[in-house]
């Protein structure tokens, strides 16, 4: 009898789901004991991640198919919509469900309709769910029976606004968030707009001011700072695997210099295990592969304006990372377990 | 006797020299007759760009060794500050000099001093440099013999928002301009940090709130617009090797919509060969290897605010093809000779 | 009237069809009357590549729609298969029709049976066909009126390997090919495994033993030889758009030295306008975009034996620009005409 | 007191440094106590890897600073040729060297200093150095004092065909080895042809028929075989980051059947811990950060000849993690210890 946390992954073969399996595999008190998927069920995990060829893993499963009973807890790594018809049905069978998707992000059920274009169809299980932006979600996180991670643009933009925001220190109608981000992002979809030649040696915005992390974001600076909050948020496509860039551009609320913004961030940032501040501007191959959020803080030309460049890996801190430091903090374990992995440079 | 016209471009060596050369090989109405350079003075082009064999080309020389009684026009790709030295030297051999680096395009001396860190040596020939942002300076141009191209940041950058600009519709105290470039743009320097494993697979920003193409780009839009502007500039480097993209974020000026702002844009560059608006979000790689400029405009999800997303790339409508189009003009010839290349798709 | 010649590109939604069109549009004797596709029939052509975006382009429609008396001639850019159905029907409306894809490349119907898995439905057509390797089939082309274009793979492998092969140099039994292609070399097509984090950043073999290039190469070898001959061959997928290498490795005949090969080689080339040797290493960057053939030839650490390196991109003199190449001597034009371009490097 | 054996680093500010350091942080065993450069003594890690950021390390020294007393081993990650400078220096003051760079691997001084232009200072530890290419030298390895661990294309050539040298199965004459490798192969130098832009999106042959690895490639194949080898050897160099393949191609010994060696192979890798064999063709990417080599074997077309495809990390298993392995060995802990980590794909 192992005592280990038993750990089924819901939808192994996206890249989101790939990510769990690396993290829970070198985790030392989680065991992967199911995967699931729909279209590759009855394969083995290797036939679609050759990355995973040789090691003992489970095959393949329809998540109908999985003896719940020998399963803990679940990292749901499903596609939006699909993912809460799912979470509903096993909600009961299992300790805690840690969704990777969008599904359970947005707290307000109009909000949640009109962002993703269709009605939530499970707003009890909504209200529930707790938001997990881990380093302002660690109260509510303590036995948490349902948490919903960020999207990877959230973690990022919020991370890089959230002291100051907390702090009533910036002008909350002047954030400007210009996001770049790699391909992996756009998850693995034979989509021709996401072949090696469409996306490479190149770059462009998409969803421009219509990006549904957009409300995402909204959502939290407006409960932590008790105003209505409307951002400018606008992705780009980079040619990169991993990896996330939010450049913030806010004014200062008035009377707020910069030297108390810096010396606010480093306050709160200082203890935290994976959020740092660095003198230089942070790169995202300096941050792969590891679950860190990496910042820098800096002087706009523009008297009064403060420029805060963040960077994630978008599959660890900006979705499977934070996922297992979610739950680690659930169990009341210590929060970098299973975390530590350096970023892989070059 | 030739009836073409005969080009030196000095500073063969670099990217935007290969850019003219380049160019000046598919124009019909110019002939190549010299090229320069310092540390490979004596070897043939080829053998620092393999592109280039089989084709009957000049070798590289010392410009002091320059026949300049045989050339008519010269293409400058020197580094700054190089630059104003050699063309005050030669600037009385030849009929027109057509600057592609830093050194004419600020037009204030001190403004030079405190941008690039030194006086500048020729205040004269800085007063009387046409500064070269093609469809802004067809007036100045004709018949000009000494013209500074824009930086590659300041051209994507003014061509995004002059016709706002000029028209008065936009708050120019909420100018952001947050800028994207390939890797070309930092030249062909043998430096660490240029290396592939260093600038592939992720991205970073630079010269944050310190970047000498923002003075420039100040300077034009207050001379436009008859007002002090800053504007805040943060560019970031991307894994490719050609293209720029700058997202500008501003706000309209009172009473302004942004129906009216779009339609004085396509107004503007309704008839412009090189500079198009699309409805779509426009990419780098599509205009790649082309002398175009394509901007969409898009409605920001906060009210009053337009986001301008320009592109082009940095090698030719960033600088050697604008250098072109501006001899084009100077010699008052149509402007598009020699610059219908179409983009290199994938 | 127009006296420029009409053209109709068939696919051109795919990334030979995209090519054929840049190289048809900057052709002096052509004229783009007619683009085809399926499921993209009634679109404008920039919907699906923006890079054609402010050109007056003719939409794309269903071949069966083609006003035919209106065309002169063909380029052919469908997926195997449909290929020789579709050049079936429009036949005898055109005076000429240059096939890109596999369909008419390999003479034998039992051959081309095994080899692409179904029996060939126009053998009579085949038979007709003209293989396309310019520089070797100059005297088949003039007049012709179906041209089959040889695959990428094939066209750098026998260019590297005829001149050799020709004048008996080489043992037949000892030919290894060992190739290197960009990704445009699969085609835009929606697949899992094209998708930019499942080629970037990695490279890999495919088709081991097994690729449909192999047999097309030993059939053209054999008809020079006079032999029968059996290649060894081996792709592999390299992160990058355009370019191919092939890396061949033969084995002198007895008595025969590595400087007489190299003497025939050069001898052989010396004169054509788009096959080059250089004494470097060839690169595939330096011929991006350009309708070049590369080549080197070194004398391997094994006495006996030569390396040939050759590089194309595949686009262009792998594809599309021999396809102009041919069609300008089906017409007894200068077989340089509209392939001029330089290559765009970097 | 530490009971953890105490490392030195020389040579951090290169590749191999790096992922040295990456390593011995992550081994249980391992403590990092030095770190030594020369043009960067004085400064802090991160200021030339900023991923280590935050992570109490060493600051970088002289090897002349470094306090012997405290070392236990030493990683050496210097240039071939400064390597054997410093080993000859520390030699007497720890308990075990491992050297990453080229200075030990060739056995014979002769064969040396002809493969590296220079006589080799230090013959006698020449003698004495273990060749750890690690599934090939357990004996030799336990209690060495100096090893010298294989390069990059020697491991994955080797790996790739020993099994089948040690059992008799090839002709010795027929070793044709195609590799292909990421730029980090190529070190952390500020070198013109390294840059991006000079390396992306194209791929090129180097050191043809003259490689340094070459002559080790041939020293190992003939001391196991107890033959002389030449083998034909050409490096590719690919945009990629890390990984490398290496496609060999062999022609089997009279009477030897492809299935026989098939199976030679997969018992000798059965136990490996970090050697696989896969029906699948291998990915660099899919072991990406990993200590894993893999390969495939393939029959040819050509009757009689076997193609065999390895993959490495060339800076994991191809240098800092073949290096740990040895290190494990010599002291005769699990050989896995530290290596555990996952590939990071995508």
């Amino acid at each position: 009898m192992s005592a280990k946390t038993k750990i089924a992954i819901l939808g192994a073969s996206g890249y989101t789901g790939a990510e769990s399996i690396r993290l829970v595999m070198g985790h030392p008190n989680l065991e992967l004991k199911a995967l699931t998927g729909y279209s590759r069920a009855g394969q083995a995990l290797e036939a679609t991640y050759p990355n995973f060829t040789g090691y003992d893993l489970p095959p393949i499963q329809k998540w109908e198919d999985v003896e719940w009973s020998d399963i803990d807890a679940v990292f749901a790594c499903l596609p939006h919509g699909a993912s809460q018809e799912t979470i509903a049905q096993i909600k009961d069978k299992v300790d805690c469900i840690i969704d990777l998707s969008a599904d359970f992000r947005i707290k307000d059920p109009d909000l949640y309709a009109s962002t993703y274009g269709r009605p939530h169809g499970f707003p009890s299980l909504l209200q529930n769910a707790v938001y997990g932006l881990t380093e302002y979600a660690r109260n509510d996180l303590r036995g948490a029976d349902l948490v919903a991670c960020p999207g990877c643009y959230p973690t990022c933009s919020l991370l890089s606004l959230l002291p100051g925001v907390e702090a009533g220190m910036f002008d909350l109608s002047s954030i400007i968030i210009d996001a770049k981000s790699g391909v992996t992002g756009a998850g693995r979809k034979a989509k021709e707009g996401l072949i090696f030649s469409e996306v490479s040696d190149g770059a462009h915005a998409y969803g421009v001011a219509s990006h549904r992390h957009a409300p995402e974001i909204d959502q939290v600076l407006g409960r932590i700072s008790g105003q209505d909050v409307v951002v400018s948020f606008t992705p780009h496509l980079i040619p990169m695997n991993r990896g996330m860039i939010t450049t913030t551009y806010v004014n200062l609320a008035k009377g707020v210099t910069f030297e108390q913004v810096k010396s606010e961030y480093e306050g709160r940032y200082a203890t935290e295990p994976f959020a740092h501040i660095v003198e230089s501007v942070p790169q995202t191959r300096h941050i792969r592969g590891s679950n860190r959020f990496v910042m820098g803080i800096f002087k706009d030309r523009i008297p009064g304006r403060v420029i805060i460049i963040g960077v994630i890996d978008n599959l660890t801190k900006g979705s499977a990372g934070q996922a297992i430091q979610n739950y680690n903090l659930v169990r009341g374990w210590d929060e970098t377990l299973g975390l530590k992995h350096l970023a892989v440079f070059p």
